[in-house]
């Protein structure tokens, strides 16, 4: 099993979430709450890495991405992405001339 | 090449860059200046993934994760930690009883 | 009344929690459940004020805003620091060149 | 002088920018460039008010809790909205039936 196989095996199962039952499901009530919901986790995450990353603590640095991550997936899902898109986006700014460069270039 | 061969060579890189120069690369600068402005970085992805999600641009959304993604990274990697940690961790909640219903129980 | 007093008010009724019972009163237990509680509450607002503001709508957005305000005294309580703290630094920076020349400077 | 002043002052300031140049003025850049990068500071501020919190310094507390504020008059002016809408709102909660209950009532 590949390390992406978990990022597409997640993004499968929230897909198939947009049609369950808002009740029986986590992801599917988040869908169904709609974007600003989503909007809330992600941002609620985000806060939550930074609370972690200062206490020093590994593991909860650890399942906190790991939410935030998730929590990611469900947003790009609301909008019809995936995690492909994603990461192509990564290779594609690694091709052309170092993530370095291009993320500095950005940055300026 | 697998999806995931991306996460681990732009971690590898970012590993590298921690021995580098700070003024010829992005990510030493970022490692060198320490936490709190990666974390600052981080936050400020979140909040363009959530001006991009308002705005509804597709591409503007998956390339603002992929800045969210990839900052992660180097908060990971000042930690001594990778990706491997966090998809071990996605893997492991699915493992048990199925991301939603592990999702759920955290929520409450 | 002048418009500080509500500030100052506040301020005094969130001193008074201080020693109040956590179960009875919602500023108490914010305060008991300590910082990081407290900080979660103030980046949960700024989102709001975030979200609001893209819908647009006028009460909404004033409501956040009182939210976030509020839950900034409770973070001043925390750290023995009240309204006049900040006003007086807002005054501080108006004095001596102007609120526009001061932010810039910092922001450069 | 009462604390009121200084909020009412700034918001005047910040009126009077809306018809300057934003080359020559903060303010006016700010409000030129609109609303995104005004929402970018609010959340920026509320950022930098965590991380002088975890820091435990207080005059560094006070100074971006002073930038969170002055900012949010900012973006208050943006909707045409000012400060006496949020302390009007912060009064009006304390009026009824205290403001722990009140937010109490919210959180739920």
């Amino acid at each position: 099993m590949t390390d992406s196989a978990i990022l597409h095996r997640l993004a499968a199962t929230i897909e198939a979430r947009k049609s369950a039952d808002p009740v029986a499901s986590y992801v599917a009530r988040l869908l169904h709450e709609g974007q600003d919901k989503i909007l809330r986790k992600v941002s609620e995450e985000a806060v939550e890495i930074l609370l972690a990353s200062k206490e020093g603590d590994k593991q909860h640095i650890t399942r906190e991405t790991a939410d935030l991550w998730f929590h990611c997936l469900v947003l790009l899902a609301h909008h019809d992405l995936g995690p492909d898109d994603v990461l192509d986006e990564l290779r594609r700014r690694e091709g052309t001339s170092g993530i370095d460069e291009k993320a500095l270039r950005k940055a300026e």
